[in-house]
Order: C-alpha cells, then sequence, then structure tokens
C-alpha cells in the first residue's frame, strides 16, 4: 500500500479532513462540530469513532453533559497535508470556475 | 465554502487523489491507470470525466487507439498536498498500527 494511500485509508473518507481541520483550532463538543461543518449526526459519530480508533482525535472527559474532541499529536500532523490541501482549493477550488490553460 | 472543502468538492472523492498522484509520474494510459490502482472500470472512467471536467487533468488525443491521461498545471499544484499526506501515511498510516500516546 503507498503511503497516500495508507493516509486515506485514514482520512480520505467524505467528511473527514474537514473535521480534523476543524479541531485544529482546538477541542470542539459534538454539538459545534455538527452545527458548524452541516454533517449529518449518524455521519459526524461514525467519523469520529473512526478518527478515534485510528488515534487522530480523543474524545474529552464530559463537562456539562457534552462529549467534547481534540486532536492528538498524530492528528495535528496533518496541519502541512491539510493547509497544502487549503491554498490548492483557495487557487483552483469549485468557487473558482474559471477552466485553466490546459 | 471553506478552501478545503473546495478542495475536497474536486479531490475528495474517493480514489481522485490516488488517480492525481499517479499521473505526477507523467501521463499514463487508461488501461495502465486501472490495472496500477485496482480501481473498478466504471468508478475509474467516473473520476476520470470529473477531474477532467475540474480542470485537474486532460485526456491526451488517442494513439494506437488507447486513451491517456495527464495532469494539468492545475493538477499538479496538488502535488505539495499529496507529498504531505505521503508523508503523514508513512509516520501514521493504516500500516503503522502501534496507537500513539494521547
Amino acid at each position: 500500500m503507498s503511503d497516500l494511500s495508507a493516509a486515506l485509508e485514514i482520512v480520505g473518507s467524505r467528511w473527514a479532513l474537514l473535521i480534523v481541520a476543524r479541531l485544529m483550532d482546538g477541542p470542539q463538543r459534538y454539538g459545534d462540530l455538527q452545527r458548524d461543518l452541516g454533517v449529518p449526526t449518524n455521519m459526524l459519530a461514525t467519523r469520529l469513532r473512526e478518527l478515534e480508533s485510528a488515534g487522530v482525535l480523543r474524545r474529552l472527559p464530559l463537562r456539562h453533559n457534552t462529549r467534547a474532541y481534540a486532536l492528538t499529536e498524530r492528528g495535528q500532523g496533518l496541519r502541512p497535508a491539510i493547509d497544502a490541501l487549503g491554498r490548492w482549493g483557495a487557487a483552483n477550488g469549485a468557487g473558482t470556475n474559471e477552466r485553466p490553460e490546459p
């Protein structure tokens, strides 16, 4: 398996990188993640479980009856990739719809 | 839409980044892409069409009755993100299954 496919095995599924990017700013509560990302709740629960078992994020102890999540060091290690994808998205993303020269 | 989600709109679907990474080495024929990546043919055809219409790759003129594809400049612009994901995959990917310290 190539290094890239090894990475995508963990963060290649829909919403995964968006969840990790959202946690780069610091721990987030479940409800805030769901509202900010607009991700369906069953999907969010699945992705959080997958990312937790892959050691990318961890669940914080419950406070005021709300679950919160934070990135692990492994999760923080995705910052260069997320920043690079963000730069590409800014220059080429769906919003910039003029077709480039081939 | 965040820059990251704008990028993932185009290259976030399954196989997309693996196809782009495979073309970083140079143009590839359809059959070689399919064999090297092990991607189902209908999925490959769909992803190539999507990536072509997003200006990430282009179809090369037919030679010896085989279709080939090459990255555009926009597609080459994904190299930093693909390299960063590959580095993360090498250090943290599915193969390295020891759980990191939280």
